[in-house]
């Protein structure tokens, strides 16, 4: 069984080195490419896909999983064969189950969809992306059919991106977080003007704001000999390997925080991806146990760690370092509130931690009516706006800030959204677990200590790469799922000193 | 007929855009990668070329050459598909020719090779890298025998990178080239002093110079939008399509021709490669026509045109304005000597273009001596120091600055140099060419006009990308062979007048 173990890992290995590939190739094409190379470039990813696609489902992979399925459960969960195969197993059969005709539709739709909807967004013109969003659903529905479901397909989809995560789960939980943050949003909105982010607009130096989050990220524990930090459009993490995971940030000449906390959260996904245990490189087990998983580390890193006060104390002086003149007079408490205003607004990236969740919700509501016909896409964007109103108080002036501003519709994604709530919820699961491990965590930031946090990580949560479904991880390491009580008491106790109200 | 030739297009179309994926994955090793993500690349390098090479020597690729060979030729020597067919055909043999088992241990031997070269070449120790030597040279003679050959095994290694060309008619080329250089070469020696290069000894920024040079290959009809150009260690030109072509340079703190003629040098590959006509992307007709051809139009842009008087006083505003007050009181002869000093060295990239080609002959003579059992390589480093010193009067003190400072062998490439040698030919020939055509153009860089000529090497040179044999695109266009007078000639006049002696 050894030897036929050893076998497959060499067959799988070759998938994910075309794999890897397919990866700098997107990476370059979102921090390199001449406009010019886009032709090529769409030629040699497809090209890639496809290989990738026919090494993954052949054949014999099955058979060798077939046979070695049972031995490895024999060596216990915990082992690595067991959850090597568990893994695999898992992606084989659902890449076997779509059909290449289903998903070289997909695709050509998903491309036309992604042209429409950048026209689309830019006129703000819901109606002529509409056909591509009914196809895009169809296809969806489809997609679900194919790889089964008990429930909902929206259950098929939601697996694809949170491993064992459900409709009927999810809904108590997003209805509840809801539920907590409304009064929260009302009690920020009567005090609006108590918090001001004018410290950290202005004119800001973009090549001194590259040279302060070169210096963030490294001081956070990114390791830049297996990694690299660059500008792009769209921030993102890439992983080619355990040992090459590079990160890309946006700089705004006018407004600091977006570089700033741009690159912690991108370096959170990061340390997951750096802090994958080197066996693991090239195989299943490589990577996040899930999206929600991976937005927990992002956030924790972003939202618990570096907009914290303790982190401004530090974080004050390298701005003076690299602003000169611009942060003097500020205080480490002016520094804190600036990077916490919150505000009702339209558009989700922008949205802070409090009023995210509830743009997670509106489009995860959403997805649903979609998905089971009970929303025809023309009253989409009525929805939408109505939706706006209800959890804010106010309504997009078009489409563009409206339904359009996503692009994960356009990408054939339906049942992404809601691995961003769950990865919010979960860094407040972790910051308890530190909370009740490591004392005094909070307060480390403040003298630029980040090992500790980052140790306790790696040892809890990146250690295990995709050893588990998440749901499993949780319960090992924390005794529980998915819950709403921590990420809503951060937010009240946080929130409430800021801006001054009754929790 | 023409329904089996898109099959057979389509078919090869795939082959090109993985080797398009494996040219960005080694610029990107080159440029960007950071120290962690050389195994992972090596593993996704040598998948992709596993994967393409398998593609491309798929039975049923000959047998739609072999029905569709005859059938293109009769559509007309110049046509699309009968270029097609020849250049493919060519490609396909030796790729079939080669066993498998051969290019695997290649590849290791190469990858070894390169290993034990970098550490011998820093210790200075050839007898660590011999054994590496001998192993290279087996494999050449043994790929040389899967390749076939008529006269010698030295042949078949030549054809790879210089197709056509045979060691017969190099030698006397060789020979009557080195007959004409070595007394310019000795007048020069004689009149040393005459001619000094501290104009562009100094400090220069590097940013500015990465701004100079951007300016500069720009000007030369570099086009960004279908391109970019970076840093690495050493400066190289890559082609992921026709409309993605990118350039590396070097910047060197103290030494500013460096950057500019590494550049120019570049950016001459990098115009053959962008003037390559748009359909035959993707095809055996993309690229140059040999290795010579390539080099021809390097050294044309580096030598001729930016080491030329006109050149220089077009370049020195343009210094002026990047490095101030450096170049207030320089003039343009200043500037042209300055770039244009030669004296005999060491180091062959480091060469001037009067001693150049004598490094390349004393390659070129031990290259047959080790391949034909004539030398063996313990004695190899005694032969290189004597012909050093006959060539030059000059002996290396070490092993480093001697035989181990080129990577070639060590990359297992036997039969590489002499295309440096043919390129500096062509580009006098070409020269020679536009005077005929084009009368005055010599003078046009001083207005920074370079469109006329760069047009003229599209129409006479780029437009023909791999579609003859490069003996039969300078039979074509002008009417003969590779000669060596054009080019002694320019070296005679340019360098008596330089350095003051008759020619």
């Amino acid at each position: 069984m050894k030897e036929k173990f050893q076998e497959l890992k060499k067959r799988v290995s070759e998938v994910y080195a075309i794999n890897s590939a397919s990866a700098v190739l997107s990476w370059d094409q979102q921090v390199n490419m001449p406009p010019g190379g886009a032709g090529a470039r769409a030629a040699s990813l497809s090209a890639l896909e496809e290989l990738s696609h026919a090494k993954f489902t052949d054949p014999g992979n099955g058979r060798l999983i077939a046979e070695l399925y049972d031995w490895a459960q024999g060596l216990g969960e915990d082992s690595f064969e067991a959850g090597y195969l568990r893994a695999l197993k898992r992606d084989h059969e659902k890449a076997v189950k779509l059909p290449p005709e289903l998903v070289g539709e997909f695709s050509r739709a998903v491309s036309e969809a992604v042209n429409a909807w950048t026209k689309a967004r830019e006129d703000s013109d819901f109606k002529a992306f509409a056909p591509h969003l009914r196809k895009v659903l169809d296809l969806n529905l489809r997609k679900a059919e194919a790889l089964g479901y008990k429930n909902s397909p929206y259950d098929a989809l939601l697996d694809l991106y949170e491993p064992g995560a459900t409709r009927a789960e999810l809904e108590p939980v997003l209805g509840k977080l809801a539920g907590g943050l409304k009064p929260v949003i009302k009690k920020i909105a009567a005090r609006a003007g108590s918090v001001s982010n004018a410290l950290v607009l202005g004119d800001f130096d973009e090549s001194a704001q590259m040279d302060l989050v070169n210096d963030i990220v490294q001081k956070l524990g990114y390791d830049f000999s297996r990694g690299r930090q660059d500008r792009s459009a769209h921030p993102f993490t890439t992983d080619f390997s355990v040992d090459d995971v590079r990160i890309t940030t946006r700089t705004q000449k006018d407004y600091l925080p977006m570089a700033i906390f741009g690159s912690a959260h991108e370096c959170g996904h990061a340390l997951y991806g750096q802090g994958t245990p080197k066996e693991f490189d090239f195989t299943p087990l490589a990577g996040g146990a899930s999206q929600g998983m991976h937005e927990s580390q992002s956030r924790f890193w972003e939202n618990i760690v570096a907009r914290s006060l303790p982190f401004c104390r530090w974080l004050l002086p390298l701005l003076r370092e690299r602003f000169p003149g611009r942060f003097d007079k500020a205080s480490p408490e002016l520094l804190y509130s600036a990077v916490n205003r919150s505000a009702p607004s339209m558009i989700r990236v922008e949205a802070d931690e409090v009023t995210y969740n509830l743009h997670i919700l509106l489009r995860f509501e959403m997805e649903i009516a979609l998905l089971e016909g009970k929303l025809k896409v023309q009253d989409a964007p009525e929805l939408w706006n109505s939706k706006m109103k209800d959890f804010f108080g106010i309504a997009p002036k078009n489409s563009a800030e409206g339904i359009l501003q996503d692009i994960h519709w356009a990408y054939g994604m339906i049942g992404y959204f809601p691995t961003y709530t769950i990865g919010n919820l979960i860094s407040a699961q972790l910051a308890a677990g530190l909370d009740k491990d490591r004392p005094g965590w909070r307060e480390l930031p403040a003298k630029g200590d980040f090992a500790p946090i980052l140790s306790w990580l790696r040892a809890r949560v990146h250690v295990h790469g995709r050893k588990y479904l998440p749901g499993r991880l949780l319960e090992k390491e924390f005794g529980e799922g998915v819950k709403v009580e921590p990420f809503l008491d951060y937010i009240k106790a946080k929130y409430s000193a800021l801006y001054g109200f009754k929790p």
